[in-house]
């Protein structure tokens, strides 16, 4: 789920920064699709627990489970660029639906793929690597291919990948569910993804593949968290299976955007310690290996980074008080660290830093329209 | 289910006759994704009725029932023209996937729309109309809108439709279940569909409105035929429930394509008269509304129109002779016609007609890359 209103603003857009799930966003032409959605909702609901507004839309499915099914859009020089690694693309279309799953509390089981391909790669290398990419995601987190489509573009790659998980009856996590009093986790380290982004944009505009072989150099790690991202597939399972989580979202808009969409979903408010968030070793660490400028001011802006950079597909969630004493300091292979607590609505969203607190503004991606 | 290589072939094509399901084609790219998903398959497929293959994919569902899911992916300039009226393009998206459930002989109950718009119809009228024929659709057939995703392009528009139905348990009809001697039916009449692709392409190339008017008039019902098909939902369904139909396709490459596809699924050959085929009654009268040209040509070649023309979206479907005497004349509102029956493999696939028996060549929409 990310902020429509912000992205269309943005002259230059990239890397799965304007896909945007039918959800809470208040952007005028996906909430009138929406409002249009329920008035043309047919009487006959019986077997949907949950529709449009989450990470994934819950059906009753066989067994004692729900069924949980997502799809997510991707579509080049938009979501990726050709020059990123065939592999990495294919491989990306699946984390990103297998962390919706994940932020479901659910466990994938199953995936369709629509693959839209231009002529002059069809049939060749690069379609197939995209091909194996997303089968290698597949057989990674356990899912296999039942279905999808096949079709030829005028010129950009497109993939729209759906993916159907399963929870037991009635555990699968909400974004509404956060109360009060419950404390507020993410999972691994933030920030790595959108640095990396930046990276990869700037090695674009340099003429020479020295340069940009000169700009990335000992940085690879950084710009692989942006193209081959890790959905918290084992995690996110647990968390729903152990009824661990009270509410969840997965971080692809980012820290202070994602925060935003569950808080407004659950009408709570949020206060986040910033000395908690768990900013990615990588970027602090980043000019010990590449001492260049964009790297130096990457590292100076690493707060900013893990607060409103997109992508990491991590998770937030929220946990009762009562079940926090329960949850392990690792969970499916991942940390989990505490960053703040839900407060009332009324407290609105904030952030304690250097012993002040100041309102904590979604900003998402919006951060990078005038460093780029 | 379309015939890839022969689309490829094609110089210009339009109005979703490249889209591909993973299918039983032959075409080496999507045959190698295919033989990658085997490999890749989880050994965990507990849940799993029937994947790649057919019309849709099938899954254990809930309650004794079972779950079928479909993905058809429409791409602008492909699939059909920014001249058609939005309205119809959100609406045939969303048709041709509850078409490819009425195959399955199931129900559909819920959908996903996955819808890229590119910057310069971004919340315009035109966007929002695109929406309301998919919703329209959903309203029509009963299936109500649960998720998906919306992202914009850079240039074209995109949806993939998502639909999920349901059938009891093991009640899904499949390609593969054809019987040497089962008879052939279809839904519906032929032919319209293909005839109003062709006239709309010719009218695309003319200069001057007035002149598009012209060629058009008195047959808007054949353009309507191409831009805004009517899926047999209710008669497959119905077909499905009373396990009348022995095995089942729709017709989207056209007859002699999607009925080879069905008999080498089910490794039979078939015997089709052409005296039978019910060909669409809008070709046969159109010279009395509209006396050009093109329309006279279209006349002249109603049965090939019927035999090979895509995109009708009636269904084919194979009938045991015992079931035969209890199917009725019409279902689910439509004339069901038998046009042949299931011959042996070694066989092949033939037509009789005016006396002799001819080998059915599969042609699709082949047939018009030569007469536009």
């Amino acid at each position: 789920m990310r902020d429509e209103r912000k992205r269309m603003s943005r002259p230059v857009v990239s890397h799965h920064t304007t896909s945007d799930s039918f959800d809470n966003s208040e952007f005028d032409f996906i909430s009138r699709i929406k409002q249009r959605a329920e008035a043309a909702r047919a009487s006959k609901t019986d077997g949907l627990v949950h529709g449009i507004g989450d990470d994934a839309a819950v059906l009753v499915g066989r067994n004692g489970r729900d069924s949980v099914i997502t799809a997510d859009l991707l579509v080049e020089d938009i979501d990726f660029r050709r020059t990123s690694p065939p592999f990495d693309i294919g491989y990306k279309a699946l984390a990103v639906s297998l962390s919706d799953i994940a932020a479901m509390g659910a466990r994938p089981l199953w995936t369709l793929l629509s693959l839209g391909l231009p002529q002059d790669i069809w049939d060749t290398p690069f379609a197939t690597s995209i091909s194996e990419g997303f089968l290698s995601a597949a057989r990674e987190f356990g899912v296999t291919l039942i279905g999808g489509d096949v079709s030829r573009t005028p010129e950009r790659i497109v993939l729209d990948s759906i993916v159907i998980g399963e929870t037991r009856r009635g555990r699968a996590v909400l974004r509404s569910r956060a109360r009060a009093g419950d404390h507020i986790f993410v999972t691994g380290t933030l920030g790595a993804a959108a640095a990396g982004l930046k990276l990869l944009e700037r090695a674009n505009h340099l003429r020479t593949r020295a340069a940009r072989t000169r700009l990335i150099s000992g940085l690879e790690e950084l710009t692989r968290r942006q193209t081959h991202p890790t959905p918290r597939v084992e995690c996110g399972a647990l968390l729903g299976e152990g009824r661990l989580a009270s509410a969840m979202i997965d971080l692809s808009d980012g820290l202070s955007s994602d925060l935003a969409h569950l808080c407004e979903r659950s009408g709570v408010g949020a206060l986040i310690q910033a000395s908690r968030i768990p900013v990615a070793p990588l970027l602090k660490q980043a000019d010990a290996t590449n001492s260049s400028q964009v790297m130096r001011a990457l590292k100076d802006d690493a707060l900013n980074l893990a607060l409103h950079g997109g992508e990491d597909f991590e998770l937030l969630f929220t946990v009762r008080p009562r079940d926090a004493v329960r949850l392990p300091k690792r969970l499916g292979g991942v940390r989990l660290t505490r960053i703040g607590k839900v407060t009332d609505s009324s407290e609105g969203i904030k952030l304690s830093r250097n012993g002040r607190t100041e309102i904590l503004q979604p900003s998402g991606f919006d951060h990078f329209k005038h460093a780029r």
